[in-house]
């Protein structure tokens, strides 16, 4: 925030990025309307990042069987009845520095040259509470991991047998590190199931793959199928200098080394590799 | 071929093969009509793998516009008009040893037990040339890559900015070599490609990746990007012990060594990387 | 449990051991009064594993200030005072299959032939509570886990600048996966850390070396700390082929592979690489 | 070309250029005949490089049987009879920049000072045709690559059975990749192989090691040999930082990653590693 | 040597260079009294290392039984009786550059800024011989590697059965190659012994462990244990990148790559490995 | 030795085996005539392996300047005057057991069946000392070694500008492990020299490359090489399961890893990497 009117936002590479390079390259500034405040649902549906052309208020409205949208005073756009706060006004064609903020990873993005928000009016809804969220928090790596578990389970579920879960872990920032459970159908089924996972999401930095008596979600269940079902010099896979996450501080100018642990029992597995049940 | 009417095929466990299970589990022969001697587009929509429930001679209908077909004397199945040879008979209970026959790799696959297929009728159409395809031949590798080679197109187009070509090699017979040509982006980006099509296509041995100005159809191009783009330390990624083809007779019960090599140059290259042009 | 007062036990190649072994060679019974039910620190000194020669009753003396103790009635051996169970007996040569039984790793530990307990007397105080530990739960590794997390303690301690804290983690039944964290003052500490670490408790088969700014008790923060400081190609240690744990299935005959992983930060690190904290 | 008369021409380090140094360090420049359009042996014979002190004119008559040279008019060297073009003239102490042309790799070589060549007089036989030969094209793969061949036959020759063929890919220039056919008769041959043929010519890059039943020169046998009779993780060997070709764009000053792949069978093969053969 | 009464000498940061600290902390010179030429027992006692606050003037008394000393007469330090040379002055704040000289390893120390010596008065007993030790030769080695092949052999020991010699090499200064001999129990021990050897010696560099039939100070038998009981690819652990001895100069900002050989032969090993004995 | 007359002898497969071959195959024994205690000359002959068809005795007179024969009684084969011992007998087609005895490696040898030697006559100058070579002593490592060296020297010498010193050395038998001593040009001249070395003798197992200030025959100087020029990442090269001597016990099947050391210094190396001297 520079000013009671001025502020600088970040604008990743996406949408609203190339709708403010279209304007911007016409000479002109983006007209916006910032909303704030809304049900999850929405919040949600802008987190799916669906392809240009479909309208995440559309998505919004979908998940929640209705959403009722008025129009914004200034520029018309369409807002969720509800919104705690909406701001009105323009991305400009002024960039200063932004940062340095914590990202989705929980660590200091680094300073950057970001277009500046110019508010014209801020209309702020004083019955309603506003649901901020904490970047690189719970909330945040659910929100930014859902999506691409989902398309990780999609391609796994290609080449293995069956999956059970996928998780991309909270303490990754929903975003570097997996986990997920499948059925073993032949030796070296984890080893497919890391590629197509790493295929899936091109930011995934490690992946752990688990039998399905492992629950992706329990972390010492992950940790006890590691220490004893794995053998770091044969189920161990390393892709080195693989294009990930830039936001990983030890990346080097965005190449990365990816790590596959498989952690699944062999096929003919006997009695010591089994969970112990208490009779 | 055992006797005039009787004869052993192999049934690969797919959509025949699920058929044949469901009526030998009910004690019954499967009654099939088999057909020799159609249009191209017919064998190439046989080859096409779609999901179980989808109709190859549909899907032939699609790629012609139309295809006509009537119904087999005896079972009423639906056969191409002007199909060579139409044999009516059943996929038997009884089992023999098959082969050893050549291979989609242009290896010997190994002897097995398989259905004998017992004829009922042959219909000649002594009017008809029958197209016969050599097991391990270019057609036979052209028809069994072309659905891989559009399913890796997809999944490394979803990794990298931009696809040119995937050929899956003729020596490999179409199966078990991939050549990809992209537009790179950022460094790295060829490693993610290969995870890409490792995933899509898990039979995949090798993989190769060119830039653009090199046609994957040219052997000598691609040589000649290996020569002078690719360094044995950095470019190559191996996976070891994972699922592979079972057809390649090097692989160890299913598993392989998977190879990349990245014979992309480097973004910032100078002209001693550039391909030379007679003035 | 064999009998009414026979059962088999699990006698590990120790000191009790020993003594059974030096007995049966002079072709006598072992005379033991068995124990069931004492003060917690009781039970942490027979866990410590001092050098034969220490009596752990003396140990736990000391733990408590004063320990009173009384002679068993039929060999005289001192039993301590508020004992919930006494068992007099011998262990005899007999042997017999004992197991599968779940060991501290939580896994089930193989048959195997083990001497036969034959009671002579069995004492219950029913005024007392008997406090049973599960193996392979929480109890069980710490119990096991002390003794070993302060030899890494005292063995990493002369490698590097300062240790903050050493964990066995339950989920590897505190035995084979520790957490450290230390003072780094040259790059490659941690590397040394891990050796001294592996060195200190030769069945330790995963060591994970973090900065002070992390807690090896907390899993998210390590976890955090391998997404973001942490790369495999150049933080990883593989050890192939060394002596481990013979309780982890996944060794082989004993041989394992032992994994360090060095999660710290560079000497020189930025800002990216410090935990934010909320103004 | 600078001039009418006046050229500058690359001189790679061997016996020109040893003459040249002898000569401009007495302070003259170097008188030279310059010949172009000769007899395919002549061509041939240049391209050999004996050791120093033996005349490749003697070399060619000898590959010809008889070769009839006469003196040039200025400085009395002999020109094969039936040459198209003569220049003769002096290679000069001045310098000048040269390139950057196409050199044997079909790369640009990087430019460099190199001596200019100024003619006294340039004699053209109307009647004769000129040989040009492209660089990078197939003749000159063929003729920079024909002598390197034999010394890489001579070497493996001696720690293998028995060398079928070894042919200098003409993608690779004649020069980077070599395929070799050899009889095994132990395991391990192959890499003894590749061992001989990098150290019989250290500018090799690569070299693919096959049975005498596959012929170097097919390369779609060769990729079928790969592909059916290679695992990566046990047939490939890379030596990292060894000295290699200059010319190779991707080396590292020299220095380059050597790559070795057996694709040769194991002794014991059964059928299916054969060649299929239609019967 | 600067002038008659200054020199420079290298202080290396142990208890000396603690005291000058201190000292010069409180804008004070450090008062020392040096002595050279004395019984080689006391040459020994000041290479031990002890910790600080061990007078090494003490170890030397316990080692001779008896030492007598006297007071300096300017400093009042304790002076061994019969000391060739005795000179007393300040180790000044002044610093000047020192070297380059020949360090431990026998390889040439890089120049650094240390602190002058300013020699108020020298004595000398002309009635007493002098003994120089040549750094970088054997007696160097062995006074520097007693106490470390002390700290490796206490190490050693509690990993494995038995340890029979450790010896750190004349050829690497006492200080970077260590030779152990050991009873082996357990495949595996050999790198268990070599953890521990790193981890005792952090400036270890190469460590080979051999049987007990092999004599660690026997170069010959040492060689010939890895001639025919070694695989490199098996026995051989490196580690990259961990902090090892500046002094070393393939070493980089003193991290270097520490090797490990396992020269052991198999438990289970027959004749074919035994040395051989003349009848 | 089974009788007065009779032994049993190793005929390795070279000439003799080869005449022995031809003899059996027309089914006759061998005439041979076995020649004990002669002139070292004639010794070095025998051991130099020359190609089928010369005659080592001819070889000796050469290195002799002239070597006078008589011929022998029975089967008129050229004798060395002044032998020792001249048995004359036959190579039998009988075979028998043979060993375990001592090998060049001072290794046991496994037990083969070979054939047996049957004297007719044996002739004994009583004036004459014998010269008995102890097999895997410093004679027969010399013998063996020195026509490897000389090979070893000639592959070397055409891929680095000037070798110095090759050495085979005694504690491997003269067989296994080579040291060499090169002028460096090019960074990575070590590691062709490895590779000609490899190709040189195949069954070299260990190569050491030094600098041409270290004297391959001083095994310090070697160490001292290794400790302070050497960086197990980079300067080793290990090629698995190749071809090897069968001879070492640690082989599989023939196959070896083989390894290769540069010790050499880099070559801008400064004042840190050169041997210190007395001034």
């Amino acid at each position: 925030v520079r000013d009671k009117l001025v502020g600088v936002i970040r604008v990743v590479p996406r949408h609203l990025w190339e709708l403010y390079v279209r304007a911007t390259s016409r000479g002109q500034d983006l007209p916006v309307t910032v909303v704030i405040g809304v049900h999850p649902a929405v919040t949600l549906a802008t987190a799916l990042s669906p392809r240009f052309g479909v309208f995440e208020v559309d998505v919004a409205s979908k998940l929640l069987g209705n959403l009722q949208v008025y129009e914004s005073p200034i520029h018309g756009n369409p807002v969720p009845l509800g919104s705690a706060i909406v701001i009105e006004g323009f991305l400009s064609r002024d960039m200063a520095e932004e940062g340095p903020y914590v990202d989705v990873l929980a660590t200091y993005d680094r300073v950057r040259m970001q277009p500046m928000l110019k508010a014209l009016k801020v209309y702020i809804n004083v019955d309603e509470l506003t649901h901020v969220i904490l970047p690189g928090g719970l909330e945040s790596s659910m929100l930014i991991g859902f999506p691409r578990e989902a398309a990780i389970w999609d391609a796994v579920s290609r080449v293995v047998a069956r999956v059970h879960k996928v998780r991309l872990t909270p303490a990754s920032g929903g975003w570097l590190h997996a986990i997920i459970s499948i059925d073993k159908r032949h030796e070296g089924d984890a080893k497919n199931a890391m590629m197509a996972a790493f295929a899936a999401h091109p930011s995934l930095k490690q992946v752990i793959v688990v039998d399905s008596d492992i629950d992706p979600d329990n972390p010492s269940e992950v940790e006890w199928a590691i220490a004893t079902r794995f053998q770091a010099d044969e189920d161990l896979v390393i892709i080195r200098n693989v294009r990930g996450s830039t936001l990983d501080p030890s990346s080097r100018d965005g190449l990365t080394a990816k790590m596959g642990i498989d952690a699944t029992k062999p096929l003919n597995a006997g009695i010591e590799y089994e969970k112990p049940r208490i009779p």
